[in-house]
C-alpha cells in the first residue's frame, strides 16, 4: 500500500494515508470545524477512516478526548498509527469494527458524535478499489447512519455530519424536524451548494435553521479568508 | 371592511387588500418570480388570496393563463375584482373552493402549479382575525398542500412553493427526492434563512439543488439591486 502524507490544519496535523483509496480532505477538516465539542467532553466518530476528522478536532480544541469506530482493519490501523505520530494517542482510541454493532463501551451517549458518512460517491461512479467503493457508497444506509449518530449523543448534545447537499432531502428525513442545522459549503459564491454540514441537537426543540453557510473560494480559486481560517485550524464554524 | 391599494412590479399591478388581514407582500412576488412559466402556458394557483402572485405572474409573462382558487369568499372576490382592475379577468379564472375538492376543469394536470400555502404563522402567533388566522396557520396541513400542488402538474412541469425556512425539513418529507430545487430567500447576507421557495419538477430524475438564493437586504436595509429587480418586475428568479 502506497502512503502519502497530508497536512491539516497549517501543518499542526500529519495525516499518512492510502494514494490510491479513498483520501481525506477539505470534508474531514469542515466536519471537524463544525463538532462544538470543549474541554473535558469525550466525543465519538463514527466511520473514522485514517483518523483525520477526530485529530483535526483533538487539535483545534484542548481538553476534547475521542473514540472512533472503522471498519476496515487496515484504514483502522493507519488512524490508530495518525494518531499516535500525531501525539494524541492519550486522547483518542480508534476500535475495528461496525457502527451497527459498537461493544459496550461505545453504547453509552457522548457529549457529541460525528460522521463523515460513506456518501461521496457521484451517481454512476465506479471506484475499482474496494476499499474506496466502501467509502464512496453506502447501499442505502445514510438514514440508518445518521440515527446511529444521534443515538449515541447525549441529551443536548450535538450531532454532526457532513453530506452531498443532493442528499438533504434524503438525510433530513431520517432526523427530527426540530434541533436541526443546516450549513451549506458553496464551492464558490453564486452557485449550487455541493456539500452541507447537518447538525442535530440531540432533544432540542428549536425549530430548524437554514443557515448562510461558507462560500469556499473566490472566483479566481483561492480560498475565501473565512474557508482559510477553518482550514488552518484558526477557528471553527457555528452552527 | 377597510381596504388598501397596494403596488407591485413597480406600479404595474395594483391591488386592493384588507387593511387588517392577512395581507400579500414580498412573499407573493417572490412566489411569482419563480415559476417558470412561458406564453401559451396554463398555471394554476392553489390559495390565491387577493390574486398578487398570479397576476405578478400574469403581468410579468405575456400570454400566460392562470386559474385560482381560494377558500374565503370575500378574499377569493377581492382577487376577481383585482384581476379586473389590472385588466387582466381575460387571462384568469378564479372559484371560490377547496384545494382539496376542487371541480373537475380544476384537475386536470396544469404546466404549472404553485402555491404559498397558510404558514406564516410564528409559533405561538394569535391572529385575532379569523381570515388572517387561517392564512397563517395550517393545522399540519402543509405536506397536504405540497401533494395536492405537485399532483396537479403535468409531468416535466414545475410545481413552486414558499415556506418558512424553519418548515424545510416537514416540506422535503412530503416531496420526492429528486427533481427538487430550494433556493433560500437571505434577510441579508451572513444570517439565517427566513423564506425558502421549493421548487418540484414532476417526474424529474435530477438530484436535488440547494441552490444560492438570494440575499434580500444590504447592511442598510435597502434592498439589493438583484432583489429589487425582481420586485420590480424585470426579471424572474430560475431555480
Amino acid at each position: 500500500m502506497s502512503l502519502t502524507e497530508d497536512r491539516f490544519l497549517g501543518g499542526r496535523v500529519i495525516i499518512r494515508q492510502p494514494e490510491a483509496g479513498f483520501r481525506a480532505g477539505l470534508d474531514a477538516v469542515m466536519l471537524a470545524a463544525a463538532v462544538p465539542a470543549e474541554a473535558g467532553e469525550e466525543v465519538l466518530e463514527l466511520g473514522t477512516g485514517v483518523g483525520t476528522a477526530a485529530l483535526c478536532l483533538l487539535t483545534r480544541v484542548a481538553g476534547v478526548r475521542a473514540k472512533g469506530v472503522e471498519i476496515d482493519p487496515p484504514t483502522a490501523e493507519l488512524g490508530s498509527a495518525n494518531a499516535a505520530a500525531n501525539g494524541l494517542l492519550e486522547r483518542m482510541s480508534l476500535i475495528t469494527g461496525d457502527i451497527f454493532a459498537l461493544p459496550a463501551c461505545y453504547r453509552k451517549p457522548f457529549d457529541h458524535v460525528f460522521a463523515n458518512p460513506p456518501f461521496h460517491g457521484e451517481e454512476g461512479q465506479a471506484a475499482p478499489d474496494p476499499a474506496k467503493a466502501r467509502a464512496l457508497q453506502d447501499g442505502g444506509r445514510l438514514a440508518d447512519w445518521l440515527r446511529a449518530g444521534l443515538k449515541r449523543t447525549v441529551s443536548g448534545g450535538a450531532f454532526t455530519t457532513i453530506l452531498r447537499a443532493d442528499r438533504l432531502s434524503e438525510a433530513l428525513q431520517a432526523l427530527p424536524e426540530r434541533g436541526i442545522s443546516v450549513f451549506p459549503l458553496w464551492p464558490k459564491a453564486g452557485v449550487p451548494a455541493k456539500r452541507v454540514i447537518l447538525q442535530a441537537r440531540q432533544g432540542a426543540r428549536s425549530p430548524m435553521a437554514l443557515l448562510p453557510g461558507l462560500v469556499l473560494h473566490e472566483a479566481d480559486g483561492r480560498y475565501t479568508p473565512e474557508a482559510d481560517a477553518v482550514l488552518r485550524g484558526e477557528r471553527g464554524l457555528t452552527l
